[in-house]
């Protein structure tokens, strides 16, 4: 019986992998249609979120009918607990991702983003996917060090936000109100699919120590705070 | 033994209800304090997310004590299970009706919204605080009609949300790039936390139909997309 039990509690966690996987893959490939107008490209991003939605209502239900017939407690419980959390996050970011594509597919054909403004969209788009690729990882490893390392990225990403600011404010900004208002919300996008991923990690880092990610890097710089 | 657990399971619930009453009264708050461009205030709604904070984790450690103790099934596990969510709304709301707040902060001594907008957004905050104050009716009462009233009041903050941005798109627009990523910003706040009102609303539905209300109102005309 707790055999099974453990099986099942393995395949709830294969499936966190499987959405951090589908959800990274999400952000690139929306990025991607964005810079490059791809409405194609945009279509399948927001298609392919139905997929995602349906990986977290299976895992919920799934997770409540482990804990009415299995009742575990302690640990077992917290690990199940968790997963519910996480995937709620990571239904959360298939969103964000989903939204990047919406906002290419309402400025198709024209591009949403500037020109002066590609290198620092793709860059942030890039570092979204590597942050849920290691989120992933962090699910399958519970590497606590690894899981640490996010939030430090997530300052990267908090630096790359701050730039774009700088680029709207900038007195120079040629590209009107519409492309800064498009910018303003992807620029939000971004840095929320991060601290989703981050979060995930920090999750981990609960289950396996028991402790809070904040508590352990009490000393490590904090993120950035944005608007 | 099981009386006990109805009163943990009741404390629970009124634990909800004052989250929702204090992230109700922040986001009124913090609306006055953008308007008013009043620091003061400001800081009060910042300060004071730490008490929404502390309550999510509370409640959180709370349930999670309960299924341990109580391995509760069918619909008392459903309760606790939906309690967990229920509290990362709330506690999300609270971050949003914050980020009001840091804004009114952050552009101190000048309004962030200009005066052809304060309308507008004073109705935004009005309409979000009386949605979430109807998502705590809706978690004392459980009236199932009052929580698909929510997704109707949602439609009207969704026509807000329009209005604010056919206002930057218009060619009159002349409150330059700044606020108008500050108005962005505030609307997506608003719109945020509305969501999260109407989700509290209906987990609530859930628990008691054992439907989703999304299910209960195919019929009903969806909710306006936003970018």
């Amino acid at each position: 019986m707790r055999d099974a039990y453990h099986e099942e509690l393995d395949s709830i966690g294969e499936g966190l992998v499987e959405m951090a996987r589908l959800v990274g893959s999400a952000i690139g490939r929306a990025t991607a249609s964005m810079l490059d107008a791809d409405l194609k490209l945009a279509e399948s991003v927001i298609a392919a979120d139905q997929r995602v939605d349906d990986l977290q209502h299976e895992l919920e239900a799934r997770a409540i009918a482990l804990l009415a017939r299995q009742q575990p407690v302690a640990t077992d419980l917290r690990i199940v607990v968790t997963s519910l959390r996480m995937s709620a996050d990571l239904e959360r970011s298939g969103d964000l991702a989903q939204h990047v594509a919406k906002l290419a597919r309402l400025r198709f054909p024209q591009s949403v983003v500037p020109h002066d403004l590609h290198a620092t969209i793709l860059e942030m788009g890039q570092l979204a996917q590597r942050l849920m690729a290691k989120a992933a990882e962090v699910i399958i490893t519970k590497d606590v060090d690894l899981a640490l390392q996010l939030e430090q990225d997530d300052d990267e990403m908090d630096l790359l936000h701050r730039t774009l600011f700088q680029h709207l404010m900038d007195d120079r900004w040629k590209h009107g109100i519409e492309t800064a208002v498009d910018v303003t919300l992807l620029g939000r996008y971004y840095e929320r699919f991060a601290d989703h991923a981050v979060s995930v990690a920090k999750r981990v880092v609960y289950l396996v120590t028991g402790e809070h990610a904040d508590d352990l890097q009490a000393a490590a710089p904090g993120p950035v705070e944005s608007a």
